[in-house]
């Protein structure tokens, strides 16, 4: 394969944080493309997906859009990469179609490659001022956006590589998830308690305001549910009896044929999942990943139990009872994505960050294999639609106390 | 038009409520189709609707299924039935798929009353007897069940009826929405409430446990908005603004070409509304209805408001506070359709009833002009996906206290 | 069922001969009504077929748009009808959209019925004069339309209660097709022929002109292929070997499922058809009906055969060789539906009536068990798109001289 | 841009013609990808279209599958490629789905350029020896196999650049369509004619074989119809106008927005044209092109005209009296693609080239700027589906005689 040299933006850092986090991170970024070709980061393998350099372009335009465009002295790198590489900004104008991502031949990776390396520099200067806390503040999401974004490309790297045939691996280096033992429902009181994002610390405007919620006392499973633990819902005919399914997911399970999770595949030798490192045998201990929503309220249906909603989750995670919080996979919870009380989006163009996405997906929380290091938090707050799969996801069971 | 004749149920009903609440909740969906013809009553008008034939025979297959099928001495009917008009309880085995329900125009509509006619006559001998809870639990459900399907059938109807180029009016003596004074906002406290069905009265399954939730101080309006406000929002740009509209909810106005209420159409003459009374002009006093969740929202945003939770709406209900609680439009709200703390599905086949709908839907509370008087409560929790119309929806602001 | 009780026409028409056959003809329509309830004709099964109620009113609006309308004197019965019941006359203004004929419980029955009576009254008073030789051609026209809705009711009758999960009889009186002895070939010599219609007697505008075109010696049965000939094809794989199929046909099993005719069905006594006299066993010797081209096709290439063209089958018919000509089944031909050399459509709105439709159909000769006697003759073209199954078609091989 | 080094295929070919033939058509292909870049070739663009390296491939496939595969000493270059590359055979087996052909950027095209070197290398040696005739029909066959992808190269190429908000240029190089005097009809006489293939040279199982037909007298034009005539087309409201339409092409208009040819886009200057240049300002004298049947059957009747029959435009070809034949843009005929008398298709999997294709499609005859010099001839038979556009269509006017 043809790999492409990227060039190390060059970045005087020394004594400036902010300045070393966005180097480090968009050092980060070119990492995660090493092992692959301009083929394979043009083609986009579903809507709900975007091509790698798209990926590549867009955190680069938010730099660019949010931070650059208006100093004095900068110079657009190239005026059409507006409508190219705008994702959902509905105040920053027209933009390409997202299904029609991957029929962006041109400009080739070489430009955008440039183009980073254009901004970059740009960005450099600016970082080497003073700044005022509230582009300090646009810098900070402009790293969390790509930071998101370093997770889109190996959840849609991933994706576009199990569509072959062929199976290739993104990165045969990519170090397989921890087996252990088995979940054990940890006692929590419940009770008035606070959740949310509050302080100076860097968080998404859906994390706050930070706020009192009441909880009944429950119980929470400290580890995620397993793929051996899956099997046995398998075996026990969990894809094929409706009692056990929410009648939305009854009917994926019909339309689509589902009978086992995202990226398993029965082979002569037993099930076998599609990972970064190419088609492996499951692992019976590691968590279960690639599941929906659906799926994962099946299961827990199934067991006796329940999905902990976002509160417990935070609540039991703030008092240090769980395991595998965020090193291995996203963990559905019972909540639907919705506005905090008192939550007031942010200003301008970035208002559209998270607020107007807040109908039809299901929270999820912790944090992935996928995730960049240090990118989550307590009280993130992801979110996807419930029938999705394509993302790292797990789940950890939760209780009622009778 | 040929009209029907329907027979008219005679069960003895003095000292015996159960059994005078159900021949007098029978007799009032005979009462509801007197203006329909049979071929109005068998044409199933979008996959959402269901014929009106189907609703008379479905409600009566839930009395016989629920609590004659396995009385000593009880007939079936027809034993074809079961398959026919089973709605979606799949622990009762194989039925007619829900779009091709229009599709029955065997057996017919003379066939269906006689089916309600030989069910209510098992019924009436049962309801002689003394009962254990069980079954009149049982009986109360079956009741208030047929009470969901005749506000079915007037929002079935209409809809059908407003896909005529003719616009025929379903009841020309149907009662106009009043007119009044705008809303004003009510200060709340929030705090540690209390929202939820206990004790022994009938309530679905879902609105229980009663249970204690958290709420930060708000204000909410004590009237609907209305029509003459709702032309304030269109005339504002209300239907062109993507920065007013939920991502999903903008998809539907660009999708759709949403521009106005579901059964509003320009006319030389200004806006005119389909309306059980045939096409009328629109009356700016009374609330504005048959909107979806994505509208209502939009509308709050463009008010500097928001929509109630469903929390907040019962508190504020139970405190007295609120006009036009039940009786013109269901009210959407802030919170989606989840499983209360606690919830435990009713056993058996009837557990089908309401949980396994928790996902990808929005509280309504309230009532309307369609419920059957006496049907709802303020515990009471309606729900619709957030795209839905063809429901008598309307909305209620709300506000933080900053 | 509540049967409708139809008003004869009584025209006088004693020494009218067209007077005559219009009666004759609208009195047939009523009877082929006789056994359906107005549920079963309102209700429309697929946007292919038409409610039978609206073939009822669609060809009385023929008649009244193309020779009653502009009669001095006829009151039109509703100018709403011209919206209701045009079918596809673009010269004629905007109409109910076709999939949606099935939303038109208003008006009912009973008013198309006295529309029918309306314009048969009316028509009666233009049939006492002496009418211009374009009138009386235009007369024959609507009288060989309604013919073609004939069919089209019969069609789409059978179709409606092939849906039903009760499977009625259309009418359990219907003759079952006769069997009889298999095909046999008979030697055709080709040449130079003449095909296509000339003269003064009725035919449609895509019979003419006539012409001569050249023919190769070909052979071609005198028998249709049998039901029991079709299950050797079954049983020989014939719906499961690619070898045999067009591309696009073979695109339509797999899409569809399709493993035998479209109203075959698989019981534990063997093969069932629905029919027009409700679920009949298979007659092995009876012809194969419902068939799409595809299929038609395919059986052809499995029996070392193709289908004739329809030049091959009008010469061959010219010559009085073909048994089963017109009273099964219509037969597919391998010519696609396009003008002939010369054709001129018929002048105003009636131009739209074939010529609009010589795109994307293949050619069927004959006739079939559901024509009404008298309307199909040798020169006929019939045409259908090569995936369709509900008309009532078979086929008739032919074969290369090597 | 990143461009790719091709190795050019050494062959010895001096005294062999078929040798030189394949060497100059292999050398042909690599020169049409020059301008391409990797992501340019792996992208597919629409389900009807194919990426740049899958034809590379498919190509060469063909090669490998039938006439190298069963050589002795032959080395499959990959095993996984008869799945990766096969395009319709079902005689070979499964292959990757038609739409998810765009999905594989692996193997990556350095691959593909060293698999069709490891053919080339093969076939090289099998041409020095003297071949049975049967093994040379089928190199002939290759040869015209790719030429034909040759052609959809630059169809899909174009078509992938034009979904480019950019429009870059396949090739700016490319020579516009020369201008010139308008058509005028020429008299033919019609009578019995011959048309088809016959003799030794190579032609397409679906030319076979050469047989009489009768024509009537007719007239066609001797040139193609231009840009400027097709605007007076839309000036008069061609697109507008449902009389002037097939009933099909017209609900094409209706649903696709069709208003002009395929690349034709309006600007402040006039229309533009999508070409292999870019966008292009039209050429009132050029022949317009990308246009679909429906298109050129509605300006025909407009122009009080018609499309000519494939019969008709070989006899007027083989007298010589036709200019523009085939160097600009193949020509819609009035011809539905159905076999001729007599057809027989090849033996083996190669019968499935064409035969199975005969359903739902029109004949176009000529050739055009994209075809490769010598692939064309009078009896050559191009065939698409009607409502398709991305090919390089025009239209040539004909005439009865009255
Ligand atoms: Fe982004
Ligand atoms: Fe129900
Ligand atoms: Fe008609
Ligand atoms: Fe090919």
């Amino acid at each position: 394969m043809d790999t492409v040299h990227y060039p190390t933006p060059a970045v005087t850092t020394e004594h400036r944080p902010l300045a070393c986090a966005f180097t480090k991170m968009r050092a980060h970024t070119l990492a995660l493309i090493a092992p692959l070709s301009a083929e394979d980061m043009v083609v986009q393998s579903m809507p709900d997906a975007s091509p790698v350099k798209w990926h590549l372009a867009h955190t680069t335009w938010f730099f660019e859009t949010f931070l650059l465009k208006d100093q004095p002295g900068y110079k657009l790198f190239d005026p059409d990469y507006a409508y190219l590489f705008n994702s959902y900004y509905e105040a920053l104008g027209p933009r390409q179609p997202r299904a029609q991502r991957g029929l962006l031949t041109r400009p080739p990776l070489a430009d955008i490659l440039a183009y980073r390396a254009h901004v970059d520099d740009a960005m450099s200067g600016l970082l080497e001022a003073d700044l005022p806390a509230e582009t300090e503040a646009l810098i900070r999401l402009g790293i969390a956006h790509e930071e998101q974004h370093q997770e889109l490309i190996l959840m849609d790297g991933l994706h576009l590589l199990a569509q072959s045939p062929l199976k290739p691996a993104y990165c045969p280096r990519t170090p397989a998830d921890a087996g252990g033992r088995q979940g054990r429902f940890q006692l929590r009181p419940g009770g008035l308690v606070e959740i949310g994002h509050a302080g100076e610390a860097f968080a998404f405007d859906n994390e706050a305001p930070r706020h009192r919620t009441w909880l009944q006392p429950f119980e929470i499973s400290d580890r995620l549910v397993t793929n051996g633990e899956w099997l046995a819902f398998m075996q026990d005919g969990g894809y094929s009896r409706p009692d056990l399914w929410l009648s939305d997911g009854w009917a994926q399970v019909q339309a689509n044929g589902w009978n086992a999770p995202f990226y398993w595949q029965a082979s002569e030798d037993g099930w076998q999942e599609m990972t970064l490192r190419g088609l492996q045998a499951i692992a019976p201990g590691a968590p279960v990943t690639h599941i929906s929503y659906y799926e994962a309220d099946a299961y827990a249906r199934w067991a006796g139990a329940r999905l902990p909603t976002e509160a417990e989750w935070e609540a039991a995670a703030a008092d240090g009872v769980l395991e595998q919080v965020d090193d291995v996979a996203w963990q559905w919870t019972g909540s639907a994505y919705l506005p905090y009380p008192g939550f007031l989006p942010g200003a301008g163009a970035v208002g559209e960050y998270n607020g107007k996405f807040m109908s039809g997906q299901m929270v999820l929380r912790g944090g992935s294999a996928f995730t960049p290091a240090g990118h989550a938090r307590p009280t993130y707050r992801n979110f996807f639609a419930p029938e999705k799969r394509w993302l790292r996801s797990g789940l950890r069971l939760a209780r009622d106390i009778s």
